[in-house]
C-alpha cells in the first residue's frame, strides 16, 4: 500500500517551541527605540505585550515550553497531517518526492491559530480581558477571533475596509466566534476620526489599521495589542509545525533535499524551516536548499534594502533590522494578502543575509496556474499565498524530471484558499494580470527610511 | 494528557464498504418501474448508472471490496479524524462523553466525496466519459467535480438559478476543478428551453435540475447521470466512515450510547450508523439509540406518509418506498439546502418502520444556535446540517447532566460551512425565522402520489 498521508499520535506531538536564536551563528540585530535609537526594552514594549510573550522575543533558550493550557487547544486540531503529493508527481512524470505539510484543516483555516492561541493564552495569564488587532484579508482576524473566543477574552479587529466590504465572509467568520470587526478607518479611535473628516471614503490600509489597533490598545489598562507575523515570539510559535514535520519525515523514511515556503510577513515558513535548518548550521546536512518565495510586485528580499525600517505603515512601531522596500510603500493589489508587505520577519533576513536561505519572486499568473495543477491532481483549492509554494516546488520537480534526479520536496503549505474562490474566478476568466516590480514607487518609499546611528 | 482526537493509521483504514442489506430483519421493498409498476431490473437503470452501482444497489453481499483506485483517492484524505469535543462538555458542565467524526477536512469540505469518488471510478472503468449532475446549495456538485478532475472525466453540473446566483463561491470551486456549471433552468437541453420559454426568469428548482441532468445523460453515449445521496449505493460508499469511527472509538475506549446526525436524503448519516446497527440488530447493544434529525419545516420521517412516490419532482424516477412529504411539495427557504428534500433513503425508512432508529425535528434558529455553541469552544463552523446534529447532541448532553448519567455520544458531522456564512449572519442579525410545518402543502402534495398497485 503506498501512503500519501502520515498522522503523528497525540502523545508524539512536540511539546516545546523551537528558538533558531540559540543556535543563531551570529545574534540579532537589536531592535532599536524610534526616538532615542537605542536598543528597546522589555518594559518599552509592555504596554503593548504580555511580559510571557516580550520574554520570548528575547529569549536566547533553545526550547521553550509549550503551556498545558496552549497544548490542551492545538490538540484540537494538532497535529497536523504530512502529505505526500503522489497524484502531483504523477501528472509532473517526476522523479522527485513531493510531500506538503498542510495547515489548512484547522478551525480558522490557515497557520495563523498556532501564534494566536499562544498569544491569547499568555494576555489571559496577565490578566488582560481585551485584546485588539488589524486585519488584512481576515485571515490573521479570524484567528485571533477564534482564540479569542476559547479564553474568553474580547477580541477587536480593526480590518481594511476595502477588505471588510469585499470579504464579508471572512468578517462574518470573526462575529460567529464573537469578536467585534469594525471597518478601518473607524469612527472609534483618533487615527479613524481624523482620516474620516479628511476623506470620508477612505478604503483603508493596513498601516492606518495598525495604528487605530494600536492607539485603542494604549489608551486601555485591560487591553492589549496583537501581531500575527514577523517578530520573534509568532515565529516561535509557529515552529511547531516544522518539529512535528521531523517527526512524520521520519515515519515517512524521508528527509528534504529542498524546503520552499511562500513569505509575507515570514511566519508560517519559518515555522517549517527553522526547526530543519539547525541541522544546516550544524553542518548536518550543509546542501539542503531553503527557498523563500515572494511575489515579483512585493520583492521584499529579493530587492529590497536591508535596514533599519519601522513595522508599520505609520512609523509607530520600534525599528526592526530588516530587508524592506520602505514603510510607505504600497504593493500592487496582488490577491495574495497575506504578501502584501513591505518589510519581513528580522529571523529570515538575518538567515538570508547569513547565505542560509535564498529567495524567489514569481509572477501572480504562474502562481494561480500552479494552484489550478494543485487542485485538479491533490484537490486541495489554496490559498493565494501557498501558490507561491507550489509554483516553485513544480519548477523544482520538473527540474528534477530533466536531470533524471529523485529529491525530496518539502512544501509549507499555510492554508486553504475557501474565502478566495473570486481570485481564481478572476484568474479563470483570463482576467488576473501580472504586475511589474514597481521600481520606482519602491525607490520613492525606501527614501524615506528612518536615519539610523 | 487528554487526548481530544484520534487519528486512524493508513494501513488500518478499512478496505470493504458494510452493506447492510446482508443483515436486515426484513428485505428492503422493491424499486418500482414508474410504467408498469412492476419491480425495476439493472437493464433499466443501465442508460443512467454504471453496472458496477447497479449490482451494488441490489446487492446482498455483507461486505464489498473498496477498488483499489478508490482507496488511493481515499487516501488523499481517509481515514477522516475523530475527536473528543471536551471543551463543549466543559461548557455544558455535562458529564456526558462527546465524540464526532468530522468529514469537513477533505478538500471538498463534506462527506459527499466519499461516494462522489466511488462513483466516477465505476463509470470510468465503464468507458464513461462525462457526467451529469444537479445540484441544489453545491456540495455535492463540487465533490463530483473534484472526483471528475481525479479520474479525467467531464462533469457537467445543473445548478438550481437561484443558487448558483447567491453561491457564487461554491460555482467557482466546482470550474477551478475543472467541471461545467451552468444555472438551471438552461438553454442545453429541452426541459431547460422549455422553461425558459414559459418563464424567463425562473430561479429553478431540483426538480428541474434533474431533469435536465437525466435528459442530456440519456441523449448520449459517452454520458451516465449520477445521484448524491438516497440510493442504496450511496449510503454504502458513506458506510466507510463508521467503518473507521468503531476502529477509533475503540481506540478511544469508548462505545456510543447514542449516535445522532442530520438526515436529507440520509446518506451522511448512514454511513455513520449503518456500521453500528448491526450491533443493535444482533441484540449486542440493543438499547443504543440513533437518533436522525431533521428540520421542522422539512419533517420527512416524523411527519412524511410511508409510501411509494418519485424521487424527483418531474416523476421521471424509478418509485421508492420511503417516508415522502410528497414529490411536488417545495420546502420552505431554510439555510440546510441540502435538507430540503421530499423523501428519504429507502433503507433509513425501512430500518424506522422496523422500530431500530428513532427521528426528531428541530426549528431553524435552535439549529444555528447550537452551531454558535460548538464554534465558540471546538472552534469548528459548522454547515447548517450538521447544526442539526450538534442541537440534538447538545440536548441529549443537557439530558444527562439533569440525570446525572454518563452517557456516550457520537455525532455524525458532515462538513464545514464556509460557504455558509450569509446564514450565520442572518442568524447573528436576529433575522432568522423558524418556519412552521407546512401542513397544507404537505397535504396538497401527498394527494399527488402516484397510485402502487
Amino acid at each position: 500500500m503506498e501512503r500519501s498521508m502520515w498522522f503523528l499520535d497525540q502523545k508524539d506531538m512536540p511539546t516545546k517551541w523551537y528558538n533558531i536564536q540559540a543556535d543563531l551563528p551570529e545574534p540579532l540585530p537589536p531592535v532599536l527605540h524610534p526616538g532615542t535609537g537605542k536598543p528597546i526594552t522589555p518594559n518599552d514594549l509592555a504596554p503593548l505585550f504580555p511580559m510571557g510573550l516580550i520574554m520570548q522575543e528575547v529569549s536566547q533558550e533553545r526550547w521553550i515550553e509549550i503551556p498545558d493550557e496552549v497544548l490542551e487547544v492545538y490538540r484540537t486540531w494538532r497535529p497536523t497531517v504530512l502529505y505526500r503529493a503522489r497524484r502531483l508527481e504523477k501528472a509532473l512524470d517526476t522523479p522527485a518526492k513531493i510531500f506538503y505539510k498542510y495547515e489548512g484543516t484547522n478551525q480558522a483555516g490557515s497557520h495563523k491559530p498556532n501564534t494566536a492561541v499562544a498569544q491569547a493564552y499568555y494576555n489571559k495569564v496577565e490578566g488582560i480581558k481585551r485584546i485588539t488587532t488589524e486585519t488584512g484579508a481576515g485571515q490573521w482576524g479570524s484567528a485571533l477571533a477564534f482564540a479569542g473566543a476559547l479564553f474568553d477574552i474580547e477580541i477587536k479587529v480593526y480590518m481594511v475596509r476595502i477588505s471588510y466590504d469585499q470579504k464579508p465572509y471572512r468578517r462574518i467568520a470573526m462575529e460567529v466566534w464573537g469578536a467585534n470587526c469594525v471597518p478601518s478607518p473607524s469612527t472609534d479611535t483618533k487615527a479613524g476620526r481624523d482620516m474620516l473628516a479628511k476623506w470620508p471614503d477612505c478604503p483603508g490600509s493596513l498601516g492606518l489599521a495598525i495604528s487605530e489597533a494600536v492607539e485603542d490598545a494604549v489608551s486601555r489598562d485591560d487591553t492589549h495589542y496583537s501581531l500575527g507575523s514577523v517578530l520573534n515570539h509568532v515565529l516561535l510559535h509557529q515552529t511547531i509545525i516544522g518539529e512535528e514535520t521531523r517527526k512524520q519525515m521520519e515515519m515517512a523514511d524521508a528527509y528534504p533535499d529542498i524546503i520552499v515556503g511562500c513569505i509575507g510577513g515570514g511566519s508560517n515558513f519559518a515555522g517549517q524551516f527553522l526547526p530543519w535548518i539547525r541541522d544546516k548550521i550544524s553542518g548536518k546536512s550543509p546542501n539542503m536548499r531553503i527557498i523563500c518565495v515572494e511575489p515579483e510586485s512585493c520583492p521584499t528580499v529579493t530587492k529590497g534594502l536591508y535596514a533599519y525600517d519601522f513595522g508599520d505603515m505609520s512609523g509607530l512601531t520600534p525599528l526592526l533590522k530588516m530587508y524592506t522596500l520602505g514603510h510607505t510603500f504600497v504593493p500592487p493589489p496582488i490577491h495574495a494578502g497575506g504578501l502584501r508587505y513591505h518589510g519581513m520577519a528580522p529571523i529570515i533576513c538575518h538567515l538570508h543575509k547569513l547565505g542560509l536561505i535564498e529567495a524567489q519572486a514569481v509572477p501572480q499568473t504562474a502562481v494561480f496556474e500552479a494552484g489550478i495543477k494543485f487542485a485538479r491532481t491533490e484537490g486541495i483549492i489554496s490559498a493565494p499565498e501557498p501558490c507561491h509554494d507550489l509554483k516553485v516546488a513544480i519548477d523544482e520537480a520538473l527540474k528534477c524530471k530533466e536531470e533524471g534526479k529523485s529529491k525530496t520536496i518539502l512544501i509549507a503549505h499555510s492554508g486553504h484558499g475557501h474565502f478566495d474562490l473570486a481570485s481564481y474566478n478572476a484568474y479563470l476568466q483570463g482576467k488576473l494580470i501580472d504586475y511589474a516590480y514597481p521600481e520606482e514607487e519602491v525607490r520613492k518609499a525606501q527614501i524615506e527610511l528612518p536615519k539610523v546611528a
